[in-house]
């Protein structure tokens, strides 16, 4: 019995360590998408420069994670619900590692947007990712709190991140038929608007594996905000 | 010893069903690729529908090789060797899925695309398609035949494919320039060159994994074709 309690208790330790693993990779992903629309907003090159090199850090965090997901696979067998969450935990490290790597285009593309460009949709592109970064941020509090229907509630949020998309998607082409001239940096614009909408739907996969390893059941398909046909997807 | 003898049997078995889900999805991944371009080339919209469709066979692959996966490192407990093979395994279906989901994004991108357009640089992309798909084939042969010297050739090859996308960015913008009416469409044919050149990136991640896999060590950066400042990228 004692053996058991141990065995338990060193489960959970290490259920908890790759839980926190996760904690740290999402705080780092949704400061690398909040700095990068911030340096490029300011032309700030340094901070972008910055985003870059620290994206590394995830890197090696999701490496950590994906090795002790594995170790406690291979070591502790865990069954059913203990399986589940842990797979969870390492499909949800490698989405967050993706996510960051949005952030990092986004930051690689800030030298390529001139300083002195006044391009009007600049200005609707943070509003944007404030509202990608908290999807991200609320699926990672579902995910520790190991609930449900908080990770449904961040589904149903991606269409709002898509209609921003849309929306802006429309808005960059008629700004570029109306300034051929900017048409370069307007195109890395879109791509970053595309980046935004891109983390809006890994936040959504993370939110439907969140559902799955607290339910065991899939998320039905209308509460998963995937439509096949957007516009500009 | 007959039971030893036994287990290792079963795991081999398992083992290989596991490499040959890989395969399998390999092997549709590479097609849709190859039919999104064909379809877009065409304006052949009822192929384009039907590569959106398949997609969802190949999720449902990816979601039996990972369960498959799963249990092999539950049950088995496989060291050292094994269990780096049977992690590389869960990790590229989960790339494939990706891959594949970027031809249907192309796929989806088909019927935004004037069929009478004439957009010239519509006749490279089956080009640079062809380098992107021959990427996916190699590494995945590399993959079934455990080869890293072949892997690391694949990645030699992500260069092109980023030349190709670089320069046809530059056309791209250039043509949308001389051609505002254009803009709408020509950002879709920029997305699907995108497309192209992440499934090239991708490639190259399936043989950092390979690689692994066989050797027990990770590839030298140079070798990686992972370059920090790409124009576009």
């Amino acid at each position: 019995m004692a053996t058991y309690e141990h065995t338990i208790k060193v489960f959970d330790d290490e259920i908890g360590q790759l839980r926190g693993l996760i904690a740290q990779m999402g705080g780092l992903a949704e400061q690398a998408i909040g700095d990068a629309i911030e340096a490029l907003k300011r032309h700030d090159l340094e901070t972008a420069a910055e985003i870059v090199r620290n994206d590394k850090k995830i890197d090696q965090l999701e490496v950590q994670a994906e090795e002790l997901a594995v170790r406690i696979i291979a070591l502790r067998a865990p069954l059913a619900d203990d399986l589940r969450d842990v797979v969870a935990a390492l499909k949800i490290a490698g989405v967050i590692e993706r996510i960051a790597d949005y952030a990092k285009n986004i930051a690689k593309r800030t030298p390529l947007i001139d300083s002195h460009s006044e391009i009007e949709p600049l200005s609707v592109l943070p509003a944007m990712a404030a509202l990608a970064i908290e999807m991200v941020h609320d699926v990672l509090d579902a995910f520790a709190a190991r609930d449900p229907e908080a990770a449904q509630q961040v589904c149903a949020r991606d269409r709002a991140v898509d209609d921003f998309y849309n929306s802006l998607f429309r808005v960059l082409v008629t700004h570029m038929m109306e300034n051929p001239a900017t048409i370069g940096q307007v195109t890395h614009l879109l791509f970053i608007a595309k980046n935004l909408e891109r983390i809006g739907d890994h936040a959504t996969n993370i939110a439907e594996m969140v559902y799955f390893a607290a339910t065991g059941t899939h998320m039905a398909e209308r509460d998963r905000g995937a439509f096949v046909t957007r516009q500009g997807e």
